[in-house]
C-alpha cells in the first residue's frame, strides 16, 4: 500500500461524510415540508431545467466528445446523448413526479390501547437516499424527483462519462428547487469522479439511509458486495414464461413474443422459455420469433421443435441475455416448471400462460419472485404500467419493497403514542 | 494464519449452508402451510414442551451447574435458570403466539389497470430468518414461535451457556411441529458453539434472509458490523423524557418515575431526562427518584435542582445505563429539547409531557425515533404493550420494519399480476 494514496482516500471519506451530514441536515427539512411546496419546488425545477437547456446541451456536446474520443460503443454514446426533446422530456418527467401523491404523511394503521393510549403508524421519508448511477444523464433529474417528491435528500453520483451532463442538469434542478424554497443540499451531485467516492459511499453506514444503483450488472454487483448501507436493487432479470398445456394458442404467441422481443434489453425481459411437453403447438410459439431474428437455444427437446435451435449449455439457463436471445426449455407439466423456476430465477419477474384457474393460482402461489403474472409479458415488469407513476429501480430482495419501487419505498414510518398519562404496570 | 485453521472455518461455513439450505426448503413448505396448519402445530409443539419439562429442567440444571462452575454473575444465572413455573410459562407463550392473526397471504393493496389487469400485493413470509441470541433460553422457543407462526423457518443459535436448555427445549418444538405435519427443519438449531458459525450466519447473505439478535450490546454491535445479511436491531436505546413547562406536575411525576424505576433494565427505560427551564417543580420530578436510591447526573443547571444531583459528563448523554441511574439537562423549551434528542437519541423512543398540544404535535412531528410519544411512560415500548401479542425484537433502523416488531415485520409481499392476454404496446 503507497502510504500518498491513504490520505486521498481519507479525504475522499471525509468529502461524503461531509456532503451527506449536509444531506441528512436538508432531509430534515424536507421531511415538514408540506406537499404542495415540494410539488410547487420540482415544477420550477422543471422550469430551470427547460431554460437551462441550452447549457445542458452544450455540456453533453462536451461528454459526447470525450466518449467518441474515448471510442465509446454506439450504445453507450445513444444513453448519453441529449437533445432538446430529450432535455425536454426530462422536464416533463420531473413535473409527472412533482403530481404524483405524496406518500408522507399517511397513517398506516391506528388503535387504540384497553388503557387508552391511541398508536398510529405514520409514513415519514427514509432521510438520505444515495443513487449511483452510470451513462444516462436523465436519471439524475428522475431520481432526484422521485427522492424530493417523497421528502428525502438524496446524493447523486453518476459515471464519469456523463459528467458535464449531470452537472449541468443537478446545477438547473438546485436552482429551481431553491427557488421554490427547498435547500440546496436536498439534491447534491457528489463533486469528484474519484472511484474511492463510491467505496465511501457504500461505506458511509449511519450516514446514507439506502442506496439504489442504477446501471449494468457490473455496478450492481459492487454496489451489492461492498455496501455497508442497505442496497435496493436487482441483479438479474432471469424471467420465465412457463406456456402451460392448455393455454390458448394465439394469447400463448403474443405473449411470449412480446415478453422477449418488444425490448431485449429491459431487465422484465423474458429470458427463458418453458413449454409444456404436451402444448399442442410448441411450433407456433417459437416460429415467429426465429422469423424476427431471435436466436433460440434449447435443451434436447426443445430442440426438437425446430431444426433452427441451437443447443443451450448448462450456463443459458442462469443467463440474462439483454438481447435477441431466448433459452426454450420443454418441461413435464406445472412440477416441473415450478422446480426449474425455483433453480434459475433471479426473483425478479415470471409468468404463465394458462387457461386452467387452479393451476395459474398454484403457480401464482409457488413461484417466490418479486412478481409473478398470469396471462400477461413479463414486459409490464415497470412502475409506470403498475401504476405507480415513476420507478426508483427494481428490486429483487426480500426486505423493505420489492418489484417496482416507486414513492412508497422511499418512505418508512414511525410510531406515534398519545397518551393522557398512562404508565406501564 | 495457520493452516490447521482453515478446513475448520471451511466446514463451519458448509454447515451453515447446509443448515440455511435445508431451511429454505422447510421455510418453501411452512409458506405454502395455511394458517390453521401452523396454529395446530405450535400448539402440539407448546404441548410437546410441557411433556418435556422433566427434561428440560435437567438440562437446565447442567447449564447452571456449568455457569457456577465458570463463575457466571448471579443474574446472567438467574436469565438462564428456568424451573417448572418459567417452562409453563415458555409453552404458554408458544400457545398465545399460535393464536395471533395470521399475516400471511393478506392482501396489502389491489387495482385494476386501465388494460384490465388486475395487481395484487400479497403479503408473503420472508424465508429464513436467523436468530442470534445469549443466555435466556426462552428466546429459543419465542422466536421460533414467531417464525413459524408468520410462515418462515428459523436457524437457531443460542448462547453457549444455554446450550443443553436450549436442545431440549428445541428438541420438544420440534416434536410437536413434526406431529402437526410441518417439516422438521422449520427450526433448526445450530449444532456447534463454535463462534465461526455465527460469523458464518452473518455471512450468509442469499441463504439467510433476515439475522435479528438478541441479547445484550456486544453482539449486537458485532452483528450489525460483520453481517452481509440484513438485520433487524437496535444498538442502543437512550430513550429522553421531555417534560414541557406547562406538563401537568402529577403527571409528569408519574411518567418519569414510571419511564426510568418501573425495571431499569429493559430497552424502553428512560435514559435522560430533559427539564424545561421555566417547568414550575424540576423538584417535584427528581425527589421520587432520589428516594428510591436512583443515581442522577446532571448539567449544571439540573444540579441545581437538588445537591444530591451528581456531575454528568459528556459521556453520559449517548450513555444507555440500563441501571438505576438517569441523566438530567434543563433545556431552554421545546426547541432546545429537540435538538437535544437529535444530537443524542438512538432513534429508539423519546416522549414528551405537555399540555399544549400544539406543542406535543412538534414533538411528535419532528422527532425522528422509531416511537415517539406524548404523556405516555418510554416503559411501554413493547410489542405486547403495542398489541402487535409478542415481538421479536425492537428495530431503530430505518428501513423494512421500525420500533417493536412481530409478525408482520417477518413477512414481505410479492405482486401478483392477473391478466387476459395482456401484451405490452
Amino acid at each position: 500500500m503507497s502510504t500518498s494514496a491513504q490520505p486521498a482516500a481519507a479525504s475522499v471519506q471525509d468529502l461524503v461524510a461531509s456532503l451527506a451530514r449536509a444531506g441528512r441536515a436538508a432531509g430534515r427539512v424536507l421531511a415538514r415540508t408540506p406537499s404542495a411546496d415540494k410539488e410547487r419546488a420540482l415544477k420550477l425545477a422543471a422550469a430551470a431545467l427547460r431554460r437551462a437547456a441550452p447549457d445542458v446541451l452544450a455540456a453533453n456536446a462536451r461528454d459526447i466528445s470525450a466518449a467518441e474520443t474515448n471510442g465509446l460503443s454506439g450504445a453507450m454514446i445513444d444513453r448519453l446523448r441529449l437533445d432538446e426533446k430529450r432535455v425536454e422530456g426530462i422536464a416533463a418527467a420531473i413535473e409527472d413526479v412533482a403530481v404524483l401523491a405524496d406518500p408522507v404523511g399517511a397513517v398506516i394503521d391506528e388503535q387504540a390501547r384497553p388503557n387508552g393510549m391511541v398508536l398510529q403508524r405514520l409514513r415519514i421519508p427514509i432521510g438520505l437516499i444515495g443513487i449511483i448511477y452510470e451513462s444516462r444523464p436523465n436519471v439524475t433529474a428522475d431520481a432526484a424527483a422521485l427522492c424530493v417528491r417523497s421528502g428525502n435528500a438524496v446524493l447523486l453520483r453518476g459515471g464519469s462519462e456523463a459528467v458535464h451532463s449531470n452537472r449541468a442538469i443537478h446545477k438547473a434542478m438546485v436552482e429551481g428547487l431553491v427557488e421554490g424554497g427547498l435547500p440546496a443540499d436536498a439534491v447534491q451531485l457528489l463533486p469528484t469522479q474519484d472511484r474511492a467516492a463510491v467505496g465511501a459511499m457504500l461505506q458511509a453506514a449511519g450516514l446514507i439511509d439506502m442506496i439504489v444503483p442504477r446501471g449494468g450488472k457490473s455496478l450492481v454487483a459492487r454496489v451489492q458486495a461492498e455496501a455497508r448501507v442497505p442496497v435496493l436493487a436487482h441483479l438479474d432479470g432471469i424471467n420465465h414464461t412457463y406456456v402451460h398445456h392448455d393455454a390458448d394458442p394465439a394469447m400463448a404467441q403474443a405473449i411470449v413474443r412480446n415478453a422477449k422481443l418488444r425490448r431485449t434489453g429491459i431487465c422484465g425481459a423474458m429470458e427463458t422459455l418453458l413449454i409444456d411437453a404436451t402444448y399442442p403447438d410448441p411450433h407456433g410459439l417459437v416460429e415467429p420469433l426465429l422469423a424476427e431474428a431471435c436466436e433460440l437455444r434449447g435443451d434436447a427437446r426443445a430442440r426438437a421443435i425446430d431444426p433452427r435451435i441451437g443447443a443451450a449449455s448448462d450456463e443459458d439457463w442462469d443467463t440474462e441475455y439483454l438481447d435477441a436471445i431466448l433459452s426454450v426449455a420443454v418441461v413435464d407439466g406445472l412440477e416441473d416448471a415450478l422446480a426449474h423456476i425455483a433453480r434459475h430465477s433471479s426473483g425478479h419477474t415470471d409468468a404463465i400462460v394458462a387457461a386452467d384457474q387452479a393451476v395459474a393460482d398454484r403457480f401464482l402461489a409457488e413461484v417466490d419472485s418479486a412478481i409473478v403474472m398470469h396471462n400477461a409479458s413479463s414486459q409490464f415488469a415497470d412502475g409506470g404500467e403498475f401504476g405507480l407513476g415513476a420507478e426508483i429501480g427494481i428490486a429483487t430482495g426480500r426486505l423493505h419493497a420489492r418489484g417496482p419501487v416507486a414513492l412508497e419505498g422511499l418512505t418508512t414510518y414511525k410510531w406515534l403514542v398519545r397518551g393522557s398519562g398512562q404508565v406501564r404496570p
